[in-house]
């Protein structure tokens, strides 16, 4: 593979974003300046084909979704994303794919202000690696540790509507179908292939947010992170869940409450805040924030509906293919 | 894959190593001090089963150099190795062989106190990226781009021995031969799959060298980026480059010449000093250093032997499969 002149197409890409780049793309590391008073938060997330992504996605698609993934986890610490690195393994020097998976994953990095400040390009199965530093003021990262008895427990926006797309995907056939999707369906193959990390809604939930986590895996399973890391438990009520139109559109109840339970890939924010703690608006958090639950003594996760134990017939998180 | 379960074993694996970390493996992300004055020096490299190894290379051995390669570039640039990430993508959840790798990998972290503070699994053919941040004091990172002409050029170590680990390889019909390996081919075979980053040389050169990169590609191609970056030529002499015993046993003049000129995979650091520079010791660098050449007015890099120009017989970096 032509090394060089993918990454010469990655830097000229994503040249003039960030800050506190002293050097960039083009050394053997990249030097960066963490301001005083800032903590440095890093996380990192691979996506392979034909587990994270069906073979034939568009790779802008792919491009915006491999940082999006990375971008969301910063956004559950509360921290403002910087820089990202990009490990590329793709199966030839295929130019074209490489030229929009970059138009992709830099849209978003634009919208951000993330310099990608380092990477490298290998012959392989194709394997997207992306990690992304992000920063905080010392001490106020969130986690999903702080969860206090009495809290109650919401989620940004409408999880389940990424799996109700991959749903109607599978039904169709595959990835091919996303091109004639239409009306909830096209809205439901959006949140699927290219999610929105809720990176406002991070910074603005910091000082407010007991604990955070953002929801990769499943609604339950994800929040079963913070009822662990925090020692409590989670109570969940189906009648507070929210089912936004184009997911009661595509699955009526109660196959709906179902994804939004078990709906992964969702990049929303699921986090615990006092009861009585004032939120802060969905202007401010660029996403409607809906009260989902409360956190009580105990362990684990358990949904209720009607004041009775409601049982899933869905699970976490599925591989795509 | 159980990703959880693997996550706890690289927890394990990676406890109590390193400095600065506030928050490790387990939440969202990680999140980390960078002491006041220090800058943030990031790299990333992957490593692809069947391209930068050998399909049936022990586990250890590929966890040992996919933290090498990174630590050598952080080396590099001069910079105290503290914090990495792993992306671990393997086609099924083979505890032993994460096992194996970890070990190798974190035989190498614990060497320089590098702490493991996040990453991922994911099902899929074997991939590996790490992801390496280190701390330069602020302004004192070494770049390709300080070379001056008058200038003398210099490398530390035998790089050539790793290329002729792998030639002595090839012939012997693949990785197999390496337990059977005694001698010099033995040592060569260690360092091509235990390679040595040169973190403590990298420390000892700050503020001394004008430029300075690791010889991933092989040490013309490696030069050449530091006669880029500088805006210079740099002329080696054949007589002057370093042939370790065991290069020479293996492959007599000239081919070992040849090697040398043309080695990657090496990790040694080449690197540009005012000829009037009071280096560092080989005590001081963990490594004896051999001065190989001058820096020029011009462009690229040129060798010459007996004042003559020298044609090489190898190219730089060659994948391994």
């Amino acid at each position: 593979m032509a090394e060089f002149d993918l990454i010469e197409r990655i830097r000229a890409a994503s040249a003039d974003l960030g800050h506190g780049v002293a050097l960039g793309i083009g050394d053997d590391a990249a030097v960066l300046d963490v301001a005083v008073g800032q903590q440095l938060v890093v996380t990192t997330d691979t996506l392979v084909e034909g587990v994270h992504f069906f073979a034939g996605t568009d790779p802008a698609d792919i491009g915006w979704k491999t940082l999006a993934v990375n971008l969301s986890d910063l956004a559950a610490m509360g921290a403002a994303p910087a820089w990202v690195v990009l490990n590329l393994t793709l199966p030839n020097a295929d130019v074209d794919f490489v030229d929009d998976l970059l138009r992709g994953f830099v849209a978003l990095a634009a919208q951000h202000g993330v310099a990608l400040v380092g990477g490298d390009t290998c012959s392989g199965p194709r394997n997207l690696a992306v990690t992304a530093m992000g920063l905080v003021p010392r001490g106020s990262a969130m986690t999903r540790r702080g969860a206090q008895v009495g809290d109650a427990v919401y989620v940004t926006g409408a999880p389940g509507e990424a799996l109700a797309g991959l749903d109607w995907l599978r039904a169709q056939g595959g990835i091919a179908a996303a091109a004639r999707a239409s009306g909830p369906a096209a809205l439901a193959c959006r949140r699927l292939l290219r999610p929105t990390p809720r990176v406002t809604a991070g910074l603005a939930l910091r000082g407010v947010a007991s604990a955070c986590i953002d929801v990769s895996d499943g609604l339950v399973v994800d929040l079963a992170h913070v009822a662990t890391g925090s020692g409590v438990a989670i109570e969940l009520e189906v009648e507070a869940l929210p089912i936004s139109a184009a997911l009661q559109a595509l699955q009526p109840p109660p196959a709906c409450f179902d994804t939004v339970l078990a709906g992964g890939d969702s990049y929303e924010l699921a986090f615990t805040a006092p009861a009585t703690a004032t939120l802060p608006s969905a202007a401010q958090c660029g996403v409607a924030i809906t009260r989902i639950g409360r956190v009580v003594a105990g362990q684990g996760v358990r949904v209720v509906r009607g004041g009775q134990p409601y049982a899933s017939r869905r699970r976490g998180w599925e591989h795509f293919a």
